[in-house]
């Protein structure tokens, strides 16, 4: 029963911590930002807005519930561990930012991408020149600092650990933004390519988001945390398959998910040409009529929401929907046998657990 | 007669000392990139063009003769100090990755930018979608993993040092990001608005170089060594009056250099509408007709080589260039002062006394 008091408790509030360490480092940085001068008063006002308007703070979520899969609650460390956790927000707005550039996407979380707003602010001005280009050098500069901003945190927060954890957790660290930079390059040469590969696809999603969004944080905090070899494998195994999930849901989402609730226009992946695994399995699948749509479909900006739904037939009628569904549900269940097995503490492998379901069943 | 022979023999092979911290680096975390997979050879190779074909390596030199305007030479730390130093270049890289990408310059010291390499790699393939968004995108993501690995080499080098020395150098290598990032963004502001006003342009010179080039480095180094409050201040003032004189002359090669010398077409800066002080002098001097061509002309891509010749008399007659050849001389000449003030070792003082002549009056 202490067991799942504890768990409500840190989870209810967990988001709010980190937001608070958010806001708390931003207001130290920005203040020095435009204390150079006014007109750096856009840029300090977008870091704020890509920082801090919603996301799901996954990967800070994952880097506590690492570390609290070793120590108990409020253990001596905690509260920095935290403040190293709400880092990883930086870096991936900073992914999220430089990401929108490369994809032209407009939108992110509901709101124009921080691209588009520089671009409005240089139109608004009047501005000589063409505000488009303004506004991917806005989001390239705020994405920078946004990732050196992520370091700095990370780096005081996480020295105040003993030194072996704080060395380990620093690794973790490092790699995370490495293979992120590594999956992203994958995902832009597979759509370069335009190949419908089911193996490149899968090794995109597994450095792109099952390594970067699961896998390196849930060991940055089990091993800040001093976690036994058992632990960080049984951790490393779930976050692999968790990640996937996730990711999957999200490729799904993509196609056939609610605007209102996801807050991108549907069947934006599809016009971006997405190379996920879903359209992957539906080429493998498809008849030479249903490659025909996919192949003209899949990375043409204009696609109407007629061709969206043409699409999302042959998605379906190829059983790629469904196979993914059921790939997501081996995950999630596979996960939970890899928590089960590990000699987590109970109250960390229960919220591992349901953020397992969270991620492989959200509906945003 | 010590300090003499002391003198030649750092600076002689400080450089091969940088070149080869940076070679071990870029081979330690390559191989783990290309073994993720081998498409990410392309990734690895932009990485080492960017890091270790050509440039100056002013930043590490400036931190180095920080290092030393406080500890003699072969001191313990040294070595910590130069694999730090070296880091500063890999941050440089970014820098000019993404700055090529923002301002569309196809060539980066007399060679391809990152961005039309990668481009280029795209338009040898034969693969789909824009070659140009493929090569900013691989642009984009090369400079993030720049970034990083800048401040992992950094922060691996410096932790070997005192923990207050260590402290304060993590302070300036932190502020050098941040204020680079600023510098830029008010350089690019600068450029929207199109206003030629001298001291927009001079507060862009302080921070976009000034700090980031020749300031932050050696207080860096010398904060790193444990310098003392006059060292520190000495140093400060230095940096400032030597980064703008290097900018200056910069600003001045930019227009009338050889291109055979700088590596770059010559008037591209002209082209760029980069908002110079230069030409924010030229045109508060100018008379309405030189006004008109300098609008018209700054800013103008297709500016052809008569057209630059013509701006080039433009900045002759109103006397600009005359006046930032004497800034340069003045700004050169304070610095000594202040170095001859400033209590540092005799070596020291003695490699920045020529390194600012250098600066000031170099053709490349």
């Amino acid at each position: 029963m202490a067991d799942r008091a504890d768990l409500s408790a840190p989870a209810a509030t967990l988001g709010e911590r980190i937001g608070a360490e958010l806001t708390a480092f931003l207001a130290e940085r920005t203040g020095p930002l435009t204390a150079i001068s006014p007109d750096l008063g856009p840029l300090a006002q977008a870091a704020r807005a890509a920082v801090l308007t919603g996301g799901k703070r996954l990967r800070p979520t994952f880097a506590y519930w690492g570390w609290r899969s070793v120590q108990p609650a409020a253990a001596p460390g905690e509260a920095q561990l935290i403040r190293a956790a709400a880092s990883l927000e930086l870096l991936h707005a900073c992914a999220l930012v430089h990401d929108d550039v490369m994809d032209s996407s407009d939108t992110r979380r509901g709101q124009p991408a921080a691209h588009v707003r520089f671009g409005r602010f240089h139109r608004e001005q009047g501005w000589h020149g063409s505000a488009q280009s303004f506004g991917a050098a806005g989001a390239i500069l705020l994405g920078d600092l946004l990732l050196s901003w992520s370091e700095e945190l990370f780096a005081s927060a996480i020295s105040c650990l003993p030194p072996e954890r704080a060395r380990a957790a620093i690794e973790e660290f490092g790699r995370m933004r490495t293979e992120v930079v590594a999956g992203q390059f994958l995902d832009i040469l597979a759509q370069a390519r335009g190949a419908f590969d089911p193996d490149e696809a899968v090794r995109v999603v597994e450095y792109k988001t099952s390594k970067y969004t699961v896998q390196r944080p849930l060991l940055l905090g089990a091993r800040a945390a001093g976690g036994s070899p058992e632990v960080l494998d049984a951790l490393s195994a779930y976050g692999l398959l968790i990640g996937e999930a996730f990711q999957l849901r999200d490729d799904l989402l993509g196609v056939f998910g609610d605007p209102s609730q996801t807050g991108k226009p549907a069947g934006d992946d599809l016009r971006e040409g997405k190379r996920t695994l879903l359209v992957a399995l539906a080429f493998q699948a498809a008849n030479p009529a249903q490659r025909a749509l996919l192949q003209a479909g899949i990375g043409d900006p204009a696609l109407t929401a007629d061709g969206v739904a043409r699409l999302r037939e042959v998605l379906e009628r190829t059983g790629a929907h469904e196979q993914i569904e059921q790939r997501i549900v081996e995950r999630a269940a596979e996960a939970a046998r890899c928590l089960a097995a590990g000699s987590l503490r109970p109250v960390a492998a229960q919220a591992l657990l349901e953020l397992a379901q969270a991620a492989a069943h959200r509906t945003f």
